[in-house]
């Protein structure tokens, strides 16, 4: 069943690692079939060296397992929540990167504090509430979901395909699992040079709307200017 | 003798150095047989490149060398020690990883910042007081054990499987040898990340109770839901 | 056409990628024939693993193609206006390395701190200022180059080959393309070291003139002793 | 002429760019034999990838080519003054490691916080002075050998076999070029470690006499227990 999206859910989750992002089973990439209401998900704690597309788990928008027999990756339930509120998203990805994560303990947004940031991210990275002490010891990993939507608001969540979740860590999203991880990979460069930014210059004040909207459209929306045209 | 431990124990110390957590001959892993009530330990100062399982010593938990032609590692007693007080360990590992080091230095406990942190160590971890100039004048390696201990009083030393030895190094122990050294790995990133955070916010509270057990019960004891079930 | 300036380009574009100054498609670098008026650059958006010298893209000084499929890259602009400002050069690199650009989102020029940057930089590496809403929703990349030009005044380029380029990132010079990314690793080793220094010292008050001049004089001009003499 | 020892000095250079030592042809090690009064060095801007054996120099202490058709290392005249002054030393090392330089270029030596540094080195590796515009501006290469030399007084250079030369970069020694070559390796591992403390506690006071005494003699002098004995 979905053997392709498998497959490409595998090639991202592997290609999280390859890109350093994750330490040995932290971290999930997932992809949605949005034609077939179906998720494509890694298994939980199974190590990324013997990883094969058919370990990977299927399960619909409840999270009710539809094929493969490991149990799915803990998270689980904050990718599906995401998925439903998000309908533009095809691909997640949760890691624990280093220097995103520290912002997400630190509790502070990452600033755009240059064009790298605003090439993919139209603003600043933000970082959802604190998780109440029910929400923690109920429904929790949803309850992560619902923290991240809040922050959104009515918000499109491609403008910032990325947040950090108070006190854990950062969820990427994308067009697809790929799309996913390259944000990923963009928004830990971008957390690193903003702390290197912030302790050469802890006032710092960011790029100008002017700069923030060249970049971002320049790369972005129907204006975009950057790579090959599609013939 | 205990050849499978040798080798295990063996496996273990290489893969500190593929973790990149030492420099030349830096860093000691160890195994116990509880059974037997004998260690296997690397020995002292040879090169990790041309060490084989021959080559690794096996001692009683006096120190008394039973197996093996080659000098046990210098920091056998602080090994031993750790052995007899915390019956639940069968592995530990010294490492001078650079972050975990430089708390060690800065005579600082690692406090529990984010959910990395909380899915390995239930609480910071401590850091020991400093030795007397009489301990480090008399049986230094063995009054090191005598303080990691003291820190942890009637505490389960598999809660917080690792310690900061003041001005010194860390010390991290496990179910197994490799396990030990699983903790010393996250142990490094979790001081890494805990780094970037404060110099981010030089008054980060850290995770909230509720997050600490949530994360640390998730992943053991009796409810853990992460990975695959044991069938 | 200019098929060894082309092989050249292509090498110096895949050398910044090996010394890890760029991430994905990110960075450029070009090259001119100053014999023709003809420069070469990079494609726009062409992942480096599979781009060859037939994908690179000829244009006048005027940016017009004159040979090559692909669109070139989006900075062409900015290059182009660094050739006709600075007559002494002959390749010019862009990227993101990210120390360099932690300093230009600083809006901080980085300071003469040591023997290494005195060996290549003849003074601190200037940052441009900001440009203008009126610039960056006009002709941003070609009022980039005339932000950086503007900050050398009469001053010899090839004196500090490179400039940040504030709230984005940096560009860097040479005699040739290859001199250019070499260049362009150093900006970044010097980059990290200035953050280093000031993390230990905020008020390391840099070279003296008499040390920026023997050692940036030992290497560059007709009294250079550095390496072995042309024979 | 020496061939032995112009491969030995040849490995030791290599083994400083496989250690990440050295960018380019930055950095170089020269060997001594004492009973020839001949001094073996890497020639200047060589790139390591095709330096061989045949390449490198021998010159006497005056610093006379004796042997070999290229020049010599910028940096002979320092290490000659070494070699006359330290009768005890075998090889120098000269890196521009970024952390040891960062130290050196904020003019402060690197406290001795941790039982890594007491294992190397018997105290704080002092900074040099500054050298004087007449310094720079005459001898430059050999007062850089005379301020290093000044730092220790009647000091034996052994116990801290490494200097910092203020808005420069380390030179380290050691009883052979594969031994300074070590003790350079060590330096940049302490000098980071350092670095990162200090960012952790501003007030580190460092280790105590004890334990300074404890670690230095543990691995040096008569009395060492470390390692294996030599039979």
């Amino acid at each position: 069943m979905l053997r392709q999206l498998r497959e490409q859910v595998l090639e991202a989750n592997l290609e999280v690692v390859r890109r350093g992002l994750v330490l040995y089973t932290f971290g999930n990439v997932s992809g949605i079939s949005r034609e077939d209401g179906l998720v494509v998900i890694k298994p939980s704690g199974v190590p990324y060296e013997r990883m094969r597309a058919d370990d990977l788990v299927v399960t619909d928008l409840d999270g009710k397992t539809v094929w493969g027999e490991l149990r799915p990756s803990s998270d689980l339930a904050t990718h599906l929540h995401l998925y439903r509120s998000f309908p533009q998203i095809g691909g997640i990805v949760h890691t624990h990167s280093e220097h995103a994560t520290a912002w997400a303990q630190a509790g502070r947004p990452i600033p755009a504090l240059g064009t790298t940031h605003a090439d993919y991210f139209y603003g600043p990275v933000p970082v959802t509430r604190e998780l109440t002490a029910e929400e923690i010891g109920g429904d929790y990993v949803h309850a992560t979901g619902v923290a991240i939507v809040e922050t959104f608001g009515n918000r499109d969540p491609m403008e910032v395909p990325a947040a950090l979740v108070a006190g854990h860590a950062p969820f990427c999203w994308g067009k697809t699992p790929d799309d996913a991880v390259h944000n990923a990979v963009v928004l830990e460069a971008v957390a690193r040079m903003a702390m290197y930014t912030l302790s050469l210059e802890p006032n710092a004040k960011g790029v100008s709307q002017a700069l923030l909207d060249r970049h971002y459209f320049r790369k972005h929306g129907s204006t975009a200017t950057y790579g090959q045209s599609n013939k």
